[in-house]
């Protein structure tokens, strides 16, 4: 049931049109661990911070019943720190600043206990990270990863070596056109998975998501809300509850991989309701299957005519 | 189980990156009633055309079991006709001409027998005209009915007069916007319903359709084409379908609603895979069938693990 996340810890400055926030808990495994945490057990992460890294941060991820074992304090180092400006319609975000800091010299050590985790769930870090961090496991847990644009334009050939590795790779819709070049999203699919990835999910925002294994798809929307708060890590709250879904299979096949999408799109869809992580970090099962059942209920066919 | 169909028939100008067709058979309620006509029998047309409309296009309409006892020919006017040409990603359309022609003239007369159709589809046209053939009905019949940007922006009193009569609205996710000056769907979605539909669906093309009614909504996706060939009267196949399905209820509630919607889903997915309305033509139930077969395969969810 252990899920390990390997990503970022950062301070983040987000602005929406409505609110802003500063210097707060950020980063992709922080989301990712928050995700996962409701619905597995252990989970760590593997990240690196500086020496400004808050302590109540490092507090409210222990708190949070996280296993902190693999975070790093480069002591010589600032945290990684990232700024996010939203638009008004809240789909297009402009980054206002990225400093790498600590980030650039992070080498990802997999504590003892966590190279056989069920389910490596690798955040959008470089390429060559990821390999690093992949090298280190058993080979026995599932494979979900993230990447990004900035990855795919300048590294793709390290890229294309994590994706032969990997068992599920998460993407945006943007990310899947960027890859292949092709617009249509289910053609665009099929060319990703026969760069390596055994399975895609591709999430297309407040349109849903998209798996994709062999010849099938699984189509899931978002869980509808009438406001969207802060859209910052939703995708990596889909990453954690994704893999924390599928670290509670015994076998890993289409109904479990469903399962998975639905709770990453209802974890998700818990993510983006308020600003920064901080609900995420109190999300409970309860509330998750609660959700996930008005879910179903939004969803679910009645019976067709089946006349001929 | 009768539909009528009252909206334009026309000749298409239709230009996409990859073809080029002129003069074809188009108009909402060509596509509304090939949408139809697999679904519910008999399905009649109350439209317009002027002396230019091509004998062949007559034919193939009666051909198709279509009903044209309400179709008026304006021996002094020319048929309406429109062109578009679709950008590269085929979501953004340029209009490169519109002649209204015969349909300025544009009295719709409802044929006696089709007064208490059990579905009236109402496709676009000025909302003078829509309310005129509302007008004509004996108001037992469900009412289904689209609009557009023109009418939302410029006839806006006349557009809220449809409204407080009609059954379901349906329009296009920009169109949702427009009424309301809403972004989010789901607000904006509650406001239209606020303006009098019982009813509301909001159709995100690639993305599928939402369903409102009272404080429900349900999602469907657009059924995954890895190739759109021509998405000219998807909205009005939508439509025309949505209402063969309804036609066939004793009792609208919402899982009829559903099943309508997952019809109008699927049927709009053949429309979309071929230029023009031929395939549509050529529709058969069974294939219909064999489709919303699989699409739901594609969508049904999985037992969830339940676990508190």
């Amino acid at each position: 049931m252990s899920v390990l996340v390997v990503g970022t810890l950062g301070l983040d400055d987000i602005e929406t049109p409505r609110e802003k926030a500063e210097r707060i808990l950020g980063g992709s495994s922080t989301y990712i661990a928050f995700a996962a945490r409701p619905l597995a057990h252990p989970v760590g992460i593997v990240a690196v911070v500086g020496r400004d890294f808050p302590e109540e941060y490092k507090q409210l991820l222990q708190s949070s019943n996280l296993d902190l074992t693999g975070i790093q304090t480069l002591e010589d180092q600032d945290t990684f720190a990232w700024g996010g400006r939203y638009r008004r319609n809240m789909n297009i975000r402009d980054t206002t600043f990225t400093h790498l800091n600590a980030l650039a010299k992070f080498n990802p050590i997999i504590p003892d206990t966590y190279r056989d985790s069920n389910v490596l769930c690798l955040g959008n870090l470089p390429p060559k990270t990821q390999s690093d961090a992949l090298s280190q496991m058993s080979g026995k847990g599932f494979v979900a990863c993230d990447t990004m644009n900035y990855w795919i334009r300048n590294m793709r050939e390290e890229l294309n070596d994590v994706f032969s590795q990997i068992d599920c790779l998460l993407i945006n819709d943007e990310e899947a056109r960027q890859i292949t070049g092709e617009s249509n999203l289910y053609a665009a699919g099929r060319q990703v998975l026969a760069l390596g990835p055994k399975i895609l999910i591709i999430k297309k925002g407040e349109h849903g998501a998209i798996l994709f294994i062999e010849e099938q798809v699984f189509i899931v929307p978002s869980f509808p809300l009438k406001e969207v708060r802060d859209p910052t890590g939703a995708g990596d709250a889909f990453l954690g509850a994704f893999g924390g879904s599928l670290a509670n299979e015994s076998f890993i096949g289409m109904d479990a991989l469903k399962r998975a999408v639905v709770y990453g799109s209802t974890v998700a869809s818990f993510c983006v309701e308020s600003m920064g992580p901080y609900e995420l970090a109190n999300l409970t099962n309860a509330a998750i299957e609660e959700r996930s059942k008005l879910f179903r209920g939004i969803t679910e066919w009645p019976v067709l005519h089946g006349r001929v």
